[in-house]
């Protein structure tokens, strides 16, 4: 199951430089680990902006919502979630059809 | 290159249904061939919403202001654009990597 | 899985109110039956608007949007969907813990 | 009487962890005695956000007020309340329906 | 109880004057009628707009809701409900003080 | 002539108890006179918010903000004012009308 | 007693240009008589909209909704009300000091 | 030429009182001096906000620019410009018509 | 002296194409005659949008707003104008310096 | 490739001024190269703000997201990003025709 997340990150201005690398660190880390196992399928950056638009394939909203909320920057983020239903127009063969979807999880 | 386009459709109350679904099918049609050239690279439905997410791979602005200006129901559609950069995080195995994207493209 | 969606309904201005009230008496049944199979599990108005809350529990992103966009006022209808997680604050013997929602779903 | 309360959280970025816990602990206390006494009906987490949709069943506006004022991290939230009427589509049967409210409310 | 309710007005540009004439009539005779029992506490005009404040002190949300969706002009009424409390620093012996206001309610 | 005032509060989440107790005292007494001469004729706390929504009945523009800069909590306040007009509806024998405002504000 | 009167104007798409310039026409006639007597101290048109800025002069809040109401485009426009004080810093022998308002009004 | 600045002026809460004092002493200076050189034209305070409305009478964006940006408030002030062309309604004697203006400027 | 002015257009729905068209050739010939003349600096298309953003190089507000409102597309247009002044880091060779703007304006 | 970049800046009220001073002299000698390579096509400054709208002509989106996220002030800058495509009036011997741009591009 599909869900958008549009996140803005907004660090404390007076955040010491050395916290706030050890913080993207550890983000990052956590991002990967979650790309690998297919639950976070698409993470792109918003040109000219600290933000990401990703795409979530999870197999609940309480899912979600805890690898959302375990995000090392989650306290300095605004997240925005879109709930993502399957498109009528969703051509079969192509990367975006369902049945493709388990296929590309990594699998 | 990727941008995310965010699209809302408002069809006038008073359309004639046929006229409505000879434009959806057209519509169809359209989108369905772009995702199989590669440009349309994913389609999903907002869930609730006459509305979907889409990104697009395409070579300028340009061709990218061509496709959805090109849409069958671009009339009666609130499009908003956002131009996505690879993000740091990305793995490069995923098919969120540069490199993948030629090979998914359907090349 | 729970779901809520705000929904405002705007009905033409010159729509005949026959036509209106048919409408209406299909939104009604389709609404009671969803209450009554528990995938509509709440439906409350919005004082002072032609507007509602509702909570859906459902399996599937895909199930919310069949069931929103099958809605016959939907043409009509601005729909805002929020996804609902369990709140680690939810007592466990409420209407809302995790594990009497399956009870109260008439199951 | 229903009404919805929607809660964002902001918690001070400088505020030390231990003194974050110690007033989300009387938070949790605090709602959970509500929703034993059936006023705090329903409590669920916005997907992605310190946030959290609820449903109060009181007895007049004050009372309203009274409760959420009182809540330990209320000098760190915004809330909107949205007043609910009964909706002329809930059904009889269900965990809607006026008669059942009393009921439910933990008697 | 008391409800603000903030009521903007738009007829269609269409509408026949003596159409109207009528529904402003009826709406005038079914709002002073409220305010003579005491429901309808105030009402004032925005300056500059076809809108309205009014305060209502009712029994329940939804003797509010029918009150306000009972309105002549509601199919063309966009209205914003707030819920209100008592203030801490309402003096007695005003007409803002609980006590009085079954006084003022035209008893 | 009436105004309506809808303030948010906002205090510094770092204001020592003591200091806001003692700014919050002044801001009571300072209302309560205003609402003794009449000026301050209503004044409703909003469900949920630290906030209130008044009627202030003043000779001018220049007295109304006079009263409101003179607020003790001003630096802390977001203040949205509205300039209210009678309303045609307002039936005469109510606290609405304009011959009994005089009478009301405390002559 | 100062207000600034901000008005957006949308005729109907499909108004015939006669009807629509006889409006007009109306609409010049009563501003600039209400500008003769004082009252419409100023009209600024906004580069690049069909809106203006406009500053009235006026003894009560009734009396400038009067005027605004009464303004022929009135059921096309959008009116956002302000209510101006004095300013500490406005120099007494300036068109804006309070004492030259009166000279200036054609008194 | 004529521009409208509406300024929201947000003091940081902790400043201390003696050092705001002294930048709003050269802030009503800095005011005075360009409202007598007939460039300030207007200044009216907006009830109930620490913020103003101010109409510009200057050769050249950059020159308005430059009066603006010399603020002494400018580090904490939201200005919002706006460019007022001359309007068809004005009429020609009043303080607002072109030609009074290069009067009124001081001249 | 340099405007941006973004430009929104909607063309009624059930506007003849051939009506739309005429007025599309219209609006070409007199945003190309502008260019020509250097007042219409720049025009570039929003991406997936019926908008534009264009940069006007004029001598007056009162031009500028000739300018856009004899735009034939003008009645169904929503404009905002942000007035631009020189900014301190551009460089002098290039086309954004001032004394280059006259060279280029086609003088 | 145009994309416009609107930039507004905030820095942190309790910056020292030298470090403020000295991170402007990075942002302007950053702009002015850009400025000098053609990428940083043109940089105007928003009237009354401490905001700049410019435009900038790059390769691809991840150039555009390197050079805005490079820019030393970006850790206090809110950037909105648009997407520009060449215009169908865009007459072809100015500067806006896409011939023209690697001209002016100091190729």
């Amino acid at each position: 199951m599909l869900f958008m997340a549009e996140m803005e990150v907004r660090l404390p201005a007076d955040m010491p430089a050395g916290e706030a690398d050890e913080i993207k660190a550890r983000e990052k880390a956590y991002s990967q680990e979650l790309q690998r196992d297919g639950r976070w399928r698409h993470i792109w950056r918003v040109a000219g902006r600290y933000a990401n638009v990703s795409i979530f394939d999870v197999g609940s909203v309480d899912e979600l919502h805890d690898l959302l909320s375990g995000l090392p920057l989650f306290p300095y983020m605004d997240i925005r979630v879109t709930a993502l239903a399957g498109h009528p127009s969703a051509i079969a063969e192509g990367p975006n059809a369902p049945e493709n979807r388990e296929k590309e999880r990594g699998s």
